[in-house]
């Protein structure tokens, strides 16, 4: 049996993810029961929400439990299997977790196809951040033609791909990211008409200027005072997507919003959403996504850190948006 | 021609709203011109929403303009008709505002039927607060048997019939209500399951012993501290439906949410509404609404101030809260 590597979820943090909320264990590599497959593991994914279940509640998901593997999405390679649906060297998707081998029921995998896209890509634009942009755009908010769509966290897994799906759609699609490299990336390689710097100082001129007929749709990733900005700026009948409040998860005392009553007056719709609760549209989403990657009309980036033990440090910089497009570990 | 009074908009109101803001004046009766008719008023309504219309913006509607008659629902009697559509005694429901006689374009007015209901009511059950119950739990939130729906401004004319037609579709209901008299009210003459005095302290735990399997549906009229409470025991899937903020029309500074995470976490579908955007469904609303009147299902209170001079002051004690059912002005 091969050594297996693992981060397991040591301490719940108060505030500030930090490095002592994770221990790096090594055991031997599992054995797959029948049903069961193991796989190797390549590429982790880091995502926002897992800071969500690293409290103890208040988050959609049940709370991790201390001392176990952290959570994760991965992609790999089936090394044995118990199972009719997958035999060895086969690519899956699936949640193992922190960790370089892992065992899983096999209805739990999903076998991917790198012929199409990278393996990494099923844990981006092909995956759970792509399909969560199709989901919360499309079928929650249903831009129309002419519209103008807001986003924030414009040049993350999420954002990137809700920008671009916007702009198929035919709107006018305005980002909301950190810092000047970010916000040329956005416009200039995904394709937004504007990309406001938050850091700039002057959130809300900017946004009126990129918005000058208001906004019709929110996809929120970030909450707090930007998304406090954006209410300002809400279009009568608008909706918003609520997809997340990276902004909110480290914080003891949330931040407070002023502008609530702009959901009265402005009779906006807001709808909090999380992508599993509508696997029934998993397949529609990919396939779509999978096409336009295909015909050349999305684009993305991914921020690569290397081997597992690289994953805590990775993690906290997203949370903090220090990465440039989608966050992953490369396994091996 | 009679001697016409009218209450005119003074000034803006700077946070409370002070009698200075109102200006009683007298002038002759207006004449009715082609397919217009004269109409004497009898009952004048007194809404929250006209809070809005006296800042200059920011709410829904067009703010009112200085120096003209506040405006206002009326239920009066015609006293000279221009157009075919009327004739003098014909009973009817319209906006002619604070003034003891007002001229309309026909078309802007509907008859009533006094044998349904008394006059007054068209201004309340029957009328707009009715039907904005009407739509806002039943076509926006759609309460589904044995949910428990939340009301914040219990006792009053919205909230009333929100919390009957709760129990109509056999919901549990639970008021929020401003003192034990309109507790009393709601759960004993209107037949609520429960009433929470939102001024005895314990809001979020009188709300979570009246709400044990949490909250399914909230029709919000108020706002600010309530509104941020009943979010933290928001379920699953549930919604809230934003029809009013009394609680902040006064203030020249927003209470701040602190949880909107919950809309997220609970992937609450939150909509802000106006009834005047959906005169479709008047006629059903209004159809049923009679329906349940009549069959002894629906009750009402009314709080009568005598005379026009007194709307400025019954209106400022109905944003207080100091109103019990109901606001209206009795003009003959």
């Amino acid at each position: 049996m091969p050594v297996n590597r693992q981060i397991l979820f040591a301490s719940r943090p108060k505030g500030w993810v930090t490095e002592d909320n994770f221990r790096l264990v090594e055991s031997p590599a599992p054995s797959p029961a029948e049903r069961q497959v193991l796989v190797r593991n390549h590429w982790l994914s880091l995502d926002p929400y897992m800071r969500g279940r690293m409290d103890e509640a208040g988050s959609y998901a049940k709370g991790a439990e201390l001392g176990q593997v952290m959570v994760g999405g991965t992609v790999g390679e089936v090394i044995e299997s118990k199972s009719p649906r997958f035999g060895p060297g086969d690519m899956v998707v699936g949640a193992l977790g922190w960790q370089e081998y892992g065992v899983s029921d096999a209805g739990a995998l999903v076998k991917i196809d790198t012929s199409i896209a990278p393996a990494s890509c099923y844990l981006g634009i092909l995956g759970m951040p792509g399909v969560t942009a199709w989901v919360g755009l499309l079928d929650i908010a249903q831009p129309k033609e002419g519209e103008t769509v807001v986003v924030s966290a414009a040049s993350g897994a999420v954002g990137s791909v809700v920008g671009q799906l916007a702009k198929i759609r035919g709107c006018r699609a305005v980002g909301i990211a950190g810092g000047a490299p970010k916000c040329a990336y956005v416009t200039g390689e995904l394709g937004f008409d504007a990309c406001i710097d938050y850091k700039a100082g002057s959130l809300y001129a900017d946004l009126r200027a990129a918005a000058p007929r208001g906004i019709d749709v929110c996809f929120e990733n970030v909450g707090g005072e930007i998304f406090d900005t954006v209410l300002q700026l809400m279009n009568p009948f608008s909706r918003i997507t609520v997809c997340g409040l990276v902004s909110q998860y480290n914080l003891t005392e949330p931040y407070a919003v002023k502008n609530l009553r702009s959901v009265l007056v402005n009779r906006v719709r807001m709808q909090g959403f999380i992508v599993s609760d509508r696997l029934d549209l998993w397949p529609r989403a990919k396939a779509e996504l999978a096409g336009w990657l295909k015909a050349g009309r999305l684009r993305y980036r991914e921020c690569v850190a290397q081997g597992l033990e690289a994953a805590p440090t990775a993690f906290i910089g997203m949370l903090r948006g220090w990465n440039f497009g989608k966050q992953l570990v490369k396994l091996i």
